[in-house]
Order: C-alpha cells, then sequence, then structure tokens
C-alpha cells in the first residue's frame, strides 16, 4: 500500500503518529514561511503542512492542483482548528512528499460548487466524478443496491441472472437489436425486462427471483430517460397481492430504514380512481395535501338558475371544473396570478385558462369570474373547498375530465414547488392500487393493457370482462415515492382460460396470441403456480433518496439526449470488416 | 400466501398442526386403500396421504405429474419414514386438494437422472430448471455472488455500474455491436470487459471499485465458452501486487469458508516460468503432483558417446525432452500403453509418440527404448525422476520445449484422471505470478502484450525493456484452482513514459497509441493514481465450487455452440422496419 492511512480517519488522538497518505491536491495555501495543502482522496480531506527550509516545502511549491501524492509525516495538533471537517483537528507535518503523478490543470474545478458546464463535466465524466457530492450519489447508489440484496436474500428471494442476449419483446417499447455473426441476418435485442424470463423462472419452481439487472429501450430520449437503465426486479410464487405488497413495503422500510435511518409508516394505499380523482395522477405527490375539489356541481347548478346571456359558457359547457386550494396564497399579485395562468396555458398542460378567487380577511371571495356568479354561489364554493380566509382557489374546467385533472395536477404540482411543499428532504410514499386492466388506445384503435398482457384481473371483476371490459380493474400496482413512481408489477395470470379471454379483450385472434405470446403460454401448460411481482426503477430509486432531480446524476456514466455516452465517443463508425462479418450495409453515408 | 408452510420444513416435531401447502407432484403411488403424493416446491419434498372415501382421494386419482396443488391436512407420523429425506419422518393427511393448474407431461422426467436429452432440456430450460440438481447451482451461484459482495463491501469497495452501450475495445477480442437508431450508421458495442471505465474510475478517485458485470465476446464458441459472461471486475488504487493477492486472497478464503466450510490455506504462489517448466501450462493442476522432470541432459550424455549408427535420433534431436512419473502405474497393460500413445498424437495434442519405461519389481527399468540405452542409463533416468518400484514413466520430446511441455501437460492431466486424482471435491488453488510481459505473436509478426498494454512490467525489469523485452516479466497474477483460471489481473501503469516505452516495443507510432488508447492516455495526464485489479470469472468460479464440468450448468438460461438460445428462439429475423429505422440493409437472405 501507498499509504498506511485515508485523507478523512486522522483525529486529535493520533497526533504524534507518523503516518503516510496518499491522494489528490485540493489546493494549495502558502502561508509566509508555510505552504499548506489539502490532500484529497474517497475518505475525506487532510491538511499536510510544509515549513519553509525544509526539501518538502521546497518540492511543494511546485505542486499543481489534482497532483497525486505520497506523503510521510507526524499527525500534529491544528493551531486554527476547522471544526467543518473531520479531520480539522489535526494536520500532517509532512517530513517526505513523493510525486506519485503530475497533472495538468483540469477544465474546471474539482469542487461541489463547480465552474463547469453540464456538457464540458460529461466529457470529463472522470474529472466530474472526483467531485464529492458526485461521488456520494454512487456511493448511496452502491449501498442501497447492497441492502436490497441484503433484505431479498433474507426473505429467501434467489438472485438468477438473466440473459442479455435475448429476442424481441412482443407488445413492447422499440427494442436495441445486436446483429448475430454466426447467424447472419439474424438479431439478438436486448432486454426491455426480464418479464417473461421471471415469468418462466416462477414455472420452474424458483419460488422467489429477483435480479438488480440493465434493461434497454430505445425510445426517444427526454430529460429523465436513459436508453439502459437498471431494475430491481421481483417475481414471487404463491402469493396474492396482498403478500406482494407487504413484502416490498418490507423492502422499502429496510431502506428507508439503514440509509436514510428513517421509519417508514405503514404504507397509505390508494385506488387509482381515487388517485385519479383527489390529484389527477397515478403517481401523486402526497407530500402535501391540496386536493382536488370537483366543482361542477355547484356552478352548472347556479347556470341553471341564469338566463342564457348571463351564463359563463366555459363553466356552463365544461364536463368537469375542479378547483385546488393553494393555503394563504390570497396574497398572490396580479402578475403572479398572470404567471399561473401562462403556466397552465403552456402547450405542455395545454390548459385553456386559469380561473381564480381569494378569501379575503373580511370573508368575502374575490374572484376572476365575479361577474358570473353571485357572492353565494362563490362561498358555496369556498365552503365545498374548505377554504380560509387569505386562501387562494385555483380552478380548471374542460370537456374531458381526465385531461382537465392532468392540468391541475400539473398547477398542483407547481403550487407545491412554489410553496415549498416539495421538500427532497421530505419523504411521502404510498401504494396506488386498483388499476384498470385496459385502456383505450386511439393510434391502435382497441383496448390496450395497461400494465402488461399477463395481468391478473380482481377476481371480482372478472364477470364485467364480458359486459364492460374497459371498467375491469386489475391486480395492478405501483409504489409512488414523492410523485414518483419507484416500482410498480401485478399478480400475473395463471390460467389459461382467463389469459385466452384477456387476449380476445385485446384483439388478438388466436393465432396472434400464438405467435406474439405462445411462448410462454406454451410453458405454462406445464404447470405454472399463481405468481406476480414488481419492479423498481434503481435510477430512479437513488435519486429520490439523494434528493435529486435527475437520474442522470446517480449513474457513473450516463448518456446524454442523443443517446451518446460523449466521453467515450460511443456510438462510433464499425470497422468495414465488421460490417462484412456481419454481412450488413449501412444505407446512409454516416457522419463521422 | 397460498401456503403457511413449505415443503421442505415440517419435522416430528411439527405433529398434528393443521397445515397449507404448495408445489408441484413429483411423484403418484397407489397403494391399495391409499393414494400417496410427493410434493415438491423449491425447498423439499413432503409426502402427501390420501385415505380411500375422501373426496380429496377422488381428486388426487385423477393427478398427473407436475400438476401444480395446495392441498390442507394435518401433519402426521409416517409408519415408514425416509431417512433420505428431511421431511421423512412425517407425512400430511390431506383434508383438502385445491388444483392451482393442471399439467400436461413433460417432455422428459423432473428428476436429477432425467431421460433428457442435452437439446431437450435447453429447449425446455424452464421444466429442466425445475430438476434440484439444476436448480442448486443457480442457489450456490446466488450465494456465491452475495458472499462476494459481503466481502467487498466490508472491505470498501463500491460497486459502479458501468455501461453496457460502450464502444469498440481496441486490441480486444470480436465486440458485439448495436446499431444506433438515433446515431444512424453508427454502433454501439457490447462491453469485453469494464477495463477503461473502471481504470477511469481510478483516476476518479473511486478508490476501490467492484462490479459483477456482463460481458460480451463475439468469439467463436468452443465447449466451454458462452458469448455473455459473468466477471467480477474490481480494481484498487494505491496498492501494490502484494496488496492485491491479499485481498482477493482472502475473498476466496471468504467463500470456501462460507459456502464450502472449506479452510483456504496461505496461496502458494508460482511464477509463470515455474508453472511452463514443472506443468507445461499457466494454470496448473496441481490437486496433484507428477511433476515434469527435464531428460535432455541425461540423455543427450548418453547419444554423446554413442556411434552415429546407434543413436536415437528423434532424443538426439531433441531440445527438450521431459517425463512425469506415474506412481504404481507399472503395471499398465500393452493396450493402455497404446492408449496412451494415441491419446497424446491425437491432433487436440499433437505430440509425434509416446517413450515409455517401466520400473520392474526387481529394480530394473524396462523402455520402449532399451534397444538405444543401457540400462544405466535407464536407471540414472528413473533416479531422476525419482521412481519407485512400480512406478511407469512417460516421456515426450520435442524441437520446441514449450510445445513439448503443452503435449506433456495434456497428459498429466489425462494420467492425474485415469489416477482419480482430479476429485472435483478436493480444491488446490495458487496464485501464478511474474506472467511475461509480452509475447511474440507470429500473426502479427510483433510483440503483443500478453495481459493487455496497460499492464505494468515488474520495475526490476524496467531496463530489459530496452534490451530484451521479450523477457520483461509484467506485474501480472492469475488465480487457478484446479487447473483453472478463475481469475486474473494486473498492477497498470500509471507512469506516462513507462506507457509509452509499453507502446513503443508493442510496434505502435505515437500516433497509432493515441488513436487506440488516446482516450484513456489523456485521463491519465489529469492525476492517474498507481492502481491495478483483477477479474474473475463468475461462471467458471461457481462451476468449480459446485463441481461441474461446463460452465453452462451453473447459467440459468445458457446459449449453445451455435450462439442460440433455442429455448427463445433468438436470435431472429427482424421487422422491416426496424432495420428501416436503423438504416440497416441484411445482405443475405437470412434462414428464418
Amino acid at each position: 500500500m501507498y499509504r498506511t492511512v485515508t485523507c478523512g480517519e486522522l483525529r486529535l488522538a493520533d497526533v504524534s503518529k507518523t503516518v503516510t497518505l496518499a491522494g489528490w491536491v485540493q489546493r494549495i495555501r502558502k502561508m509566509g514561511g508555510m505552504t499548506f495543502i489539502d490532500l484529497r482522496d474517497r475518505y475525506g480531506i487532510t491538511q499536510l503542512a510544509f515549513n519553509q527550509g525544509t526539501d518538502a516545502f521546497e518540492q511543494a511549491n511546485g505542486l499543481g492542483r489534482e497532483f497525486v501524492l505520497q506523503v510521510t509525516g507526524k499527525v500534529i495538533e491544528r493551531q486554527s482548528k476547522n471544526p467543518q471537517m473531520p479531520t480539522g483537528e489535526i494536520e500532517i507535518d509532512v517530513q517526505e512528499l513523493n510525486i506519485l503523478n503530475p497533472a495538468v490543470t483540469p477544465p474546471f474545478t474539482i469542487e461541489d460548487e463547480t465552474d463547469g458546464g453540464d456538457d464540458l463535466r460529461m466529457k470529463y465524466r472522470y474529472l466530474d466524478l472526483r467531485r464529492s457530492c458526485v461521488r456520494k450519489n454512487l456511493e448511496l447508489r452502491h449501498r442501497m443496491a447492497f441492502e436490497v440484496r441484503r433484505y431479498l436474500d433474507e426473505q429467501g428471494f434467489l438472485e438468477v441472472e438473466t440473459p442479455v442476449l435475448v429476442n424481441s419483446t412482443p407488445e413492447g417499447a422499440r427494442d436495441f437489436v445486436v446483429p448475430s455473426r454466426m447467424n447472419p441476418g439474424q438479431f439478438y435485442a436486448l432486454p426491455q425486462s426480464p418479464q417473461i424470463l421471471k415469468q418462466l423462472l416462477m414455472v420452474s419452481g424458483f419460488d422467489r427471483y429477483f435480479q438488480i439487472v440493465k434493461c434497454f429501450r430505445d425510445e426517444d430520449l427526454r430529460a429523465d430517460r436513459q436508453p439502459e437503465f437498471t431494475q430491481i426486479d421481483c417475481e414471487m410464487s404463491f402469493v396474492q397481492q396482498e403478500d406482494i405488497l407487504n413484502m416490498f413495503e418490507g423492502m422499502s422500510r429496510h431502506l428507508f430504514k439503514t440509509i436514510l435511518n428513517i421509519d417508514l409508516p405503514k404504507l397509505p394505499r390508494m385506488t387509482w380512481a381515487d388517485a385519479m380523482k383527489y390529484y389527477g395522477s397515478d403517481k401523486p405527490d402526497t407530500r402535501f395535501d391540496m386536493k382536488f375539489v370537483e366543482l361542477q356541481d355547484i356552478f352548472h347548478a347556479a347556470e341553471a338558475n341564469k338566463a342564457e346571456e348571463e351564463r359563463f359558457s366555459v363553466f356552463a359547457n365544461a364536463a368537469y371544473i375542479g378547483g385546488i386550494c393553494a393555503t394563504g396564497c390570497a396574497t398572490y399579485t396580479r402578475k403572479q396570478l398572470d404567471q399561473l395562468t401562462d403556466f397552465v396555458k403552456r402547450p405542455q398542460v395545454g390548459a385553456k385558462g386559469l380561473v381564480y378567487a381569494r378569501v379575503e380577511e373580511d370573508g368575502s371571495v374575490k374572484s376572476s369570474v365575479d361577474k358570473f356568479y353571485t357572492q353565494e354561489v362563490l362561498q358555496a364554493v369556498a365552503k365545498e373547498m374548505n377554504a380560509q380566509k387569505g386562501d387562494l382557489l385555483l380552478i380548471l374546467c374542460g370537456e374531458d375530465a381526465m385531461k382537465t385533472r392532468k392540468q391541475l395536477s400539473e398547477l398542483r404540482l407547481e403550487m407545491g414547488r412554489q410553496l415549498g411543499l416539495r421538500d427532497p428532504k421530505k419523504f411521502s410514499c404510498l401504494w396506488v392500487i386498483d388499476f384498470p386492466m385496459y385502456e383505450w388506445s386511439d393510434e391502435e384503435n382497441r383496448l390496450m393493457a395497461m400494465h402488461h398482457p399477463f395481468t391478473s384481473p380482481k377476481p371480482e371483476d372478472i364477470p364485467l370482462m364480458d359486459t364492460d371490459p374497459a371498467s375491469v380493474r386489475a391486480n395492478a400496482y405501483d409504489m409512488v415515492i414523492n410523485g414518483v413512481e419507484v416500482g410498480g408489477g401485478s399478480i400475473r395470470i395463471h390460467d389459461a382460460k382467463l389469459q385466452e379471454k384477456t387476449f380476445e379483450i385485446l384483439g388478438f385472434t388466436p393465432e396472434q396470441a400464438q405467435t406474439k405470446f405462445g411462448f410462454l403460454m406454451n410453458a405454462f401448460k406445464y404447470g405454472a403456480p399463481p405468481h406476480g411481482g414488481l419492479a423498481y426503477g434503481l435510477d430512479r430509486f437513488v435519486s429520490l433518496f439523494a434528493g435529486l432531480d435527475s437520474i442522470r446524476d446517480c449513474i457513473a456514466f450516463p448518456k446524454n439526449n442523443q443517446g451518446r455516452d460523449v466521453m467515450l465517443g460511443a456510438p462510433g463508425l464499425l470497422d468495414p470488416v465488421q460490417l462484412d462479418e456481419l454481412q450488413l450495409d449501412v444505407r446512409k453515408k454516416p457522419q463521422a
């Protein structure tokens, strides 16, 4: 070893020991006859002191930032201690300095608050990773993955590696593919998830399976998507939904306790219908309340009493009118309200306008629709919304209840943000359950599986499959934390008849079903146990725990929005020999 | 849960409890008024008893193998106990039987000794995995991976996930590639190992990195190769070779102790030169001795005293003559010796012939070359080889010492096998160290890096880089267990000058070196710590622990020698739309 101690461990009790450290130069300060260097490694920073007149002092004055050093010296008590640093009470009186490697000046400062922009830091990600705020995210990721494994191992789960070179996913997103040289013209696909393989492992009797596994989707990238991402993928046999919810609530509790020292309370459960009704989202951020209140009854009743020309046609014609109550926001200025109106009218949100009302100190309600409604109606609205003096009511309406709820959800999240109700250090977890089995696809002009085609309906809803399939609820569940879906899954269908029926509802002929899913269906014929599971997005889980906005910051070497690793320069051009071996031609001349 | 207990846990102490079990029908035995069913799950087998006259009895008689059942009944003491089974003292008096799923008859028996051939079992791998002997391998794999993580976590290693979509490996084997839809004409490569990324993590100051990670090589497959395989990949900073050997010897000791309850002794270290000299292999199977003895001095001296026409030209002209002593094998028949001769003459071994000599009970030596050598010479040979009465000496010779040693190594392994000296339950581990830095490539007509181009020479051999580079030894090491290289690695070069020198020796111009390795070299400029690491092949490590011949049996879903997953039917044809999106054309019409 090039060191006897790390840069994070020396304390006052170590004074007078002779030690050897190795690390990087974080900072150099020259003060008269002394030079001080902060030496950094993964474990911390230790101050080195060089006295004029020593050889080491002369050497130290020739060093630069990020040089790699090995030093030997005596631990001494500092004259001016630094209580911010764990090692702040001591320094090293350096006797010997050995430059292990020089360094050219890095293109940005290696500090938590760096002067490097995003692109530059990604290009030099290996330097960006030197910043302790970045490294800490990856340390957290290691610890979370380790604790997941420890918990699941203790619960009897086996981690089984499933292959990366597989075949295309029926009904999935777009696959990444890998041409096979040994089978020219044929391609492997990279897995979007090990869904089918984990179900096969249940057929194999593995009983409890998990895997922390890379998955791949060739989708156009949004801010928070990566072409490769990591799942905590789990499946259990001989279980009902309740067993899975309990098992994985336990896993989350274990993580919160061991990682954050937070005692997670019993998770509330919210039906998908309630989540949509009260939050306009299947992943409600329940760190704050501000539930939706439906107002169409009040307003429609008010409209019904009016003459045609006095009507507020926007509300009168709206199938859905919903509001949220922003506590204490009656003081919002006209400018702030205009900004909120602009916010909801942005194409990403898509509302036509915003109606607002203030509950004044005297109890009266002043609104942007005063000319259409009596104080009585407005008071009824305030009462329905449980608004108090000083509150601001924000109301949206629309033809389509679901669309309007989603707009109102965006507004609610924005208000939560403005009011500081979305503290990343505070956690609110819940299960969203009873998802619909199917959702209508305008594109495909048929019902589609909301989760996936193997999801089991709720037993009590099976009769509805014949009469009103769109209303059938599934044994499907999501774990939501702070408005983020961190995990989700379902109980699977293990009954062949029920599976046939759901394929029928999805509009597949028996032949199509056989072509797409015949392989798994065949496996099921050999004795499939009742089973179910779920998968967590590890990247999201870690970024939540780290209080990060983006998953990118908890990935060591992420790709940018063009799917490029700018550090590695991937993807790149192939050697023509490789294309020959693969029997492939590239159509367009690629840009180098 | 569909059960209150598993099929592996009931004992005599549980008698009279009412329990519910779920599992698969392993076996049905009808005996007069009773029917017995062995119910199987991952945890074991429990006998179910059905009494004539009950509803359950009638149902039970309609069941078949591999049906999935749920049963409730009372635990009773068995009349005829089965001491072979952990649950063999009890059975379940079944009161209620619920068929969770029927099963069609599987294409082979779900028994350790199955009637299914290899191809059939791979096609129905999900049924093959039901066999407990197969499942046990995967349980072992889980446990080993978990213990690896536990050990490395305790030693301060961070598991960091590196990307799967990367770029081509310079100087590596053939890459699997992934066309990029967002960057048409460009390709990602799947990693052959995270070598460069883990070295970058050292540059980043991660200090101790590991990852259990899938790697990919598009090579023509041999019996024991898979296109995707799993590495335990490790790297450490501020270390010398000694630190790495100790750390990972510790890891192996931890695995042997926790998994096999074997106390691994301190690992012997053998130089590569000795391994080649005494075993003809850089991965000697040291479960047995049978070291090579070099005989060219004795035989050449004998030849020197003879007239030209009396010479045994084969030995006289051989640069190398080496023998092994097979204890107690003087009784080998002529037929056995002919078979050994055939063995060494097989093209895979490639020797021209085999010379043998027996040490008879009277101490005389009888050999296949008696007419060329006096008893005195043969006695000298026997003495040199430390042969005793009843031993058999087997001797090979050749022009090329290295080639002949490799042939003799094959013969040694074959003799070890014949003599039962290669017991898979016995383990012999060692480090092979001091590998050569370079090896000559006839194909490339230059020196090639034996390990990889970043491997550090032994400091004392650095001067030889100028004078005799082929003799330079590297700080490279392999861990060998029972003749299998389970792990290997090296200390890396962190000095830019030394790196330039080794590129020069490898025949790269500075420009070529920059093109191939510039990216890593650039990173090193920003302050690279001294570092080194190694990687274990998890598949091999598990198969060794399991006593398996092939790595395939410890992989859940392996590929065959054509790189196909016959169960999934991968690789397969792409939809033309996908090819359009990827801007690719397939040259040959592929076979469906």
